[in-house]
């Protein structure tokens, strides 16, 4: 492609309402333009990458077996009322009426269309396993879109969805999918990790997200500086500390702490680091068949953070997991939240696993405006119930026995998920077994970003001068610059047969023919972020050279003329 | 593919609802299925041929100089408000408010969205002509969506939009574009026609459409059986006959015509043919400055239908034309509208060409339940204004001077057409010309129904056994249909092995490897429209022999087993 012939929407000034910088860099490369909130036009440049990676995720999922359909974008109500979604999905679910008054809505994802069209073409269970997939436009009507594409109202999505006989298939099914997106991500270029993800009530090891790595990332991403573990922070288990609990050394005591209620306090009062104090939580149990809900506490160490996934799957604690409100708190103890303690606690009591590995601790006396120092568990208080009921620190074991965990950010690109029968029970979609009985079908389902995709590796890979795209997703892999070329008929001549060479090689090639001065083909050419950047000048061409210089790198090299193809073959290996 | 991982959903009965044979073909070879009114899931097969229409517009179009990229589905409303169209366009555009209570709509177009887009993006002269398309989900909530894909609510369409400096520029781009619609419909191996359509006020020859010839089309196509001239019926000039009027031989004569109104009635009356017979129509003239509307006389040969779309440009005459209520003729003339004529009528009378070439003709008396014969133009009554009114039919000269016109029906498919400045005028979408000040640019747009064409290569493309799919956009261009491969190892052996040398070769082959008698994967194969077939069986193999059959040949060709590369090669070049 001629720079002259591509429309090239370069934008000096940082967009005020850019938060993040993919959102910054993808508005000054041009590759988006917003049309209204969370809806963007994707220009040339942007297109680009957005098909690369679509091409990519379609091949993959053929490769894995998977078989490409197209669904409506527009979805009647009936399906979702009967899959209780209509009720249930929020108001990110953009209902319309149409002409005749009937109730539709724009899909934000498609597991009731495909499960009606699957019960009505899928009959016996020598039809399955089956997986199918589309890659299309989806909406949602989120409250605060932001961060350009990254979060916007409508998106290109790849979903898919399998249906199977049995759970043995559907699991095949989803490791090959693990296997599918992990090819996917690694063509596009990408440092990510698939994490364990949280499956509700389903349990189990049922659902991965694919994580990009980045900075900006909303999820905190626990994983294994020693093996491929990885975990949503959430999902990943804090092992019990390794040996045994350290004996008892000090006395307990019994201290006046006037004003010293948080953590930050008690370390200050005391001088003493927050691994060496626990904190007690009241929440709410189950309620009983009066209707009463008992207070039960959970006692962490002071530099932990509670993870309420893992407390609320407790037994008897109520979910939504609920702190206790201080008037509860004090009707029941006396004092206020700032002054619990494990000690004389009149309360089921759940001791987190590391806290519980604690000698020596302070905690609150459960008397306002006093703490214990010194105390040790089974001497002071009873240890009964101790489970894992904290999120990971850096600098914990990995889970799988294999490392220490790092925790990083990442962007949630893709998620795989094994279903069940949630859709196909409501929606009675069954098939007849091998005694020719109608069996529901088991599900699974496969998602990725595709517009979120081009967002997060720029998230992943940027400079001060802009994109640093992956070869795999440049918009154009190498750049020709001619210098001159208005003026020079060798410049001119030298840059078109090296165009049309690269061209003919199946290069995906950018010759700037543009009337520019070279810096502001350089600076474009950065910001846009084209990987090989090849030079091609008067003075150069005189000593047979051309200049190449890769996006990443600091320096220009010289490349002897005649050695063009073989040196691009050698860093752009196909 | 393997037929057995590719879901091949035919169906033998023929779906009640299905009105045209490229709804039920679809529907029955497992191309589409319905999810609500005008809504349709695409499934594998379906989608490979959509896939392929959409590759070869694309690739047209790159080819052409247009610039891909891609606008939201979701539009809002100010952009229609700015343009007018808000408030213009009827029912078919789906208003919706999204959870803010702000106005958006489904996009049935995007003329908005682009002008929008580009007003922002170019600034200079310079950097036109600029050409923009889009292959995308578009949505018009038709009244009464049918014959499938053909006229659905949700469609993919390609629309283009170019823009320019000035008309030169825009003819030309709009003169590539015909160019690259003639390449894209003779890739997709479609008989077609673009034809001279209208252009509304705009006049000249500012738009086309493309049609599909066939049977069940909703538009009648003239075309010149010697030269390429093409228009719709409505567009399509009606030359004056050759030659002089004949002269008057008979002289005039009152005939009482009792229950005689309606040309047939007066042909059975007199017993002579239409072409011997005029009628007078009367319409109404543009309102004067008191709001009266004079009534106006088109007279047309007896068996000439009187085209509206002319008739509405002559001056004078009220748009949109509309015929004379019963009263007001009553009012005027003292007769029905079965008795009017031209003699001695008191009222502006525009005779169309052919009318105006009559001798001794028949007409109304003005005079209830009389006819007048043997009327001669300026012996009886005045000749005063000549106008071709009429549609052209089958027989008649072709307007371009080569060749005689036929008449056929056709399906559009394809629209390009000169917008000039309607929207950039009312958006203000101006560049900088060379003199430094802001000039309106002009716009042409060029639109290509993809899911339409689908439908229409059926509807030409059909026997009693199914689709007869152009090799370019068949599901799969060839069939292996092994006999007994379950059983026999050298049949399974020997399709495998051509299955993957005519892969290796670039061909799109399916290889029916599923456990079903030969009959149905025959029938099935015929349905679908596969055009190349393969039959690999013990009897066969035994002699060296293959059976080929192409889908179109009523019999087999026994084909040597080690010809076949060549002999595909030969029927399918690339």
């Amino acid at each position: 492609m001629r720079a002259s012939q591509i429309l090239i929407a370069t934008v000096k000034e940082t967009p005020a309402d850019a938060e993040v910088i993919s959102h910054q860099l993808m508005l000054r490369a041009g590759m988006i333009r917003k049309l209204a909130t969370g809806l963007y036009s994707w220009l040339p440049l942007g297109l680009r990458v957005l098909r690369k990676v679509e091409r990519i995720v379609r091949e993959e999922m053929d490769r894995a077996g998977a078989q490409e359909v197209l669904m409506p974008v527009v979805q009647p109500a009936e399906l979702w009322q009967e899959s209780g979604r209509w009720e249930q999905y929020g108001a990110e679910l953009l209902r319309i009426g149409d002409r005749h008054q009937r109730d539709f809505c724009l899909g934000p994802t498609h597991e009731e269309v495909i499960t009606d069209l699957i019960r009505n073409e899928l009959r016996s269970y020598k039809q399955l396993p089956a997986n199918f997939y589309q890659i299309q436009t989806k909406f949602r009507d989120e409250i605060r879109p932001r961060f350009g594409v990254m979060r916007a109202r409508e998106f290109v999505m790849k979903d898919a969805y399998s249906f199977h006989q049995d759970q043995a298939s559907l699991q095949a099914t989803y490791d090959t999918m693990h296997e599918a997106y992990t090819r996917i991500f690694t063509r596009l270029g990408l440092d990510f990790r698939p994490v364990i993800a949280d499956t509700g009530s389903i349990g189990g090891s049922g659902s991965h997200e694919f994580h990009v790595l980045a900075e900006s990332g909303e999820d905190d991403i626990a994983f294994s500086d020693s093996s491929d573990y990885a975990a949503n922070v959430e999902m990943a288990e804090a092992l019990p500390p390794a040996g045994e609990r350290p004996a008892a050394t000090a006395t307990l005591d019994k201290v006046a702490t006037p004003e010293v209620g948080s953590i930050e306090q008690v370390c200050a009062f005391f001088d003493c680091p927050a691994a060496q104090t626990v904190k007690t939580l009241l929440v709410y149990g189950e309620a009983d068949e009066n209707g009463k809900q008992a207070l039960i506490a959970l006692v962490l160490r002071g530099d932990h953070q509670l993870n309420d996934i893992k407390a609320e799957k407790l037994p008897g604690i109520a979910a939504p997991l609920t702190l206790a409100e201080e008037k509860d708190i004090k009707a029941a103890l006396g004092c206020g939240p700032g002054s619990i303690g494990p000690v004389g606690l009149n309360l089921r009591t759940v001791v987190d696993r590391s806290a519980a590995h604690c000698a020596d601790f302070i905690c609150g006396a459960n008397d306002e405006g006093y703490h214990l120092t010194g105390v040790n568990w089974e001497r002071d208080v009873p240890l009964v119930e101790i489970a894992d009921i904290r999120d990971v620190v850096s600098g914990d074991p990995s889970p799988d026995g294999k490392g220490t965990l790092l925790i990083k950010r990442g962007i949630e690109v893709g998620h795989i998920f094994q279903l069940g029968t949630k859709y196909s029970e409501a929606m009675k979609a069954t098939v007849l077994n091998e005694q020719g009985k109608e069996q529901t079908m088991i599900m699974g389902c496969y998602g990725i970003g595709v517009s979120r995709v081009v967002a997060s590796a720029i998230e992943q890979n940027n400079d001060d001068k802009g994109i640093l795209w992956p070869d795999s997703i440049a918009p154009f892999q190498i750049a020709i610059v001619p210098l001159n070329m208005q003026k020079s008929e060798r410049v001119r001549e030298a840059a078109e047969t090296l165009y049309e060479e690269l061209k003919l090689q199946g290069y995906d090639v950018l010759l700037d023919d543009r009337n520019e001065r070279p810096g502001v083909k350089f600076a474009d050419i950065e910001l846009i972020g084209i990987p090989h950047r090849i030079v091609i000048g008067d003075r150069g061409l005189d000593k047979g050279m051309l200049e190449y210089k890769h996006r990443r790198a600091e320096d220009n090299e010289d490349l002897p003329a005649e050695n063009v193809l073989a040196f691009i073959s050698e860093r752009l290996p196909r």
